[in-house]
């Protein structure tokens, strides 16, 4: 493929063709899993020439599969996450203590970091379905609206936090969810003060959550983990009264174990 | 950043950018979580100037953070592979009956797919650590040395199979593992005969694993479904007896549930 003139691309040409390339990735979706090449044209906004262009690219290099007409993404693409999260060394120390607390509880855990204004599930342990939406690895929720992300908000300084909010548009996404930037700011003091983030059926009807910080060895905070289960089967307080205690010796364990790993490296800590 | 001569680009040279966008994304690693310029170049073969317009392109593009001398991916890698797992109705639909399949035999469950000579896990539901190393979404094992493998492998045509299974650096994980392809060849055969694939102690010492195929509407092969567990925990008969009707009762109620969803198109039948 390569005819020597690759070379001379300008450098604003590589960007954009790598900017490009990606963008045909993310085109695809769950509503949009295959399409063809108008479809991804006009997904892209790029003309159909060019993403013909970058399609047969990703074909050739294996990301994606087409029968000539529809294209689909491979697994493949799934060793591009897999380059992040491997390198993470948070999820592997963290899940078997997940697990642990999973059983303990007899509900799922979760960890995430804060990725903008965004919580990034990177590690789970599903005990049973609580959520209209699956959740997986790579999963994204707006981090005011969950329990991992007021964790993950209250650690950043004051200031930052208050600016990441400010530019999300708070939708309630159940009458529960708090949705004035001052009530959240406010509950962000509290997590602070408190130490955990709890959240009652503010992300969907039926679905309660409990969240800690994960800190590394110089304290700062790295992820969050998270126990959550349906509303029904209990009380609010009961549900923390029941939590609490598992949940932050589930987190003291993985800081030990993290510390006892290589340090964390600034770079590596969310944001 | 578009300074106009994007338009340009040779085609081969847009093949070649998102090429080495991508190489870039997966120099990072488990054992490389953060490199220098210098280590990138390194680990590409790009030149030091080449690498860092990538380096810099993917920061701009908020896939890469940088402290100005070392680069460290960021969570929205994870997108990427999360743009095919939202593609597969396959996880999501698996994935509650999988943790239903964990809760009754009290196991590790796990789907994959076939790439190429590999399987890449797609969902998972872990019950306890059984392995040395932690499985995430995105995990590939050989498929040969696997239960999930093997199902998928003897989906294929016989000389489809045979083609994969040659072109295999077969190497003993374990003493037990299998790795002559005349042996394989005939596990595959007992595994098109009875409906399944039992590993005892071929991938790690310790562990057994037994998987089945989950069929779409057309009858075709699109993944397996596997439940592992500690050998030491019984004989492999008595592992096969205990897991062998919960995994087939597993898996008939995901295909009826897949069959209930859209149609899986070829393309996203995994090869």
């Amino acid at each position: 493929m390569d005819d020597g003139t690759a070379g001379r691309e300008a450098p604003s040409a590589s960007v954009q063709s790598l900017a490009r390339g990606l963008a045909v990735i993310r085109a695809f979706d769950g509503e949009n899993p295959e399409m063809t090449l108008s479809e991804v044209a006009r997904r892209t906004e790029l003309s159909r020439a060019t993403a013909r262009r970058f399609l047969h690219t990703l074909v050739e290099l294996g990301y994606v599969r087409t029968d000539g007409k529809n294209f689909a993404l491979t697994a493949r693409v799934l060793d591009l996450g897999y380059s992040y999260l491997s390198g993470l060394s948070l999820p592997e120390i963290a899940q078997p203590h997940l697990e642990k607390l999973a059983a303990a509880v007899q509900e799922s855990t979760s960890a995430s970091v804060l990725d903008g204004t965004d919580i990034v599930y990177v590690a789970r342990v599903p005990t049973k379905r609580i959520m209209s939406v699956a959740i997986s690895i790579g999963t994204r929720f707006p981090a005011y609206a969950t329990s991992m992300g007021r964790v993950l908000l209250a650690a950043l300084p004051v200031a930052e936090a208050t600016e990441r909010i400010a530019g999300e548009a708070l939708s309630a996404r159940t009458p529960a969810t708090i949705v004035s930037a001052d009530a959240l700011t406010r509950e962000l003091e509290k997590v602070r003060a408190s130490g955990y983030a709890f959240i009652d059926q503010e992300l969907e009807v039926g679905l309660r959550s409990m969240a800690v910080a994960i800190t590394d060895g110089r304290g700062r905070t790295i992820a969050a983990i998270n126990v959550s289960g349906h509303a029904v089967e209990s009380t609010a307080e009961a549900f923390r009264a029941r939590v609490a205690g598992p949940l932050r010796d589930a987190a003291r364990a993985i800081e030990t174990d993290l510390r006892s790993a290589k340090p964390v490296s600034n770079l590596l800590v969310s944001g």
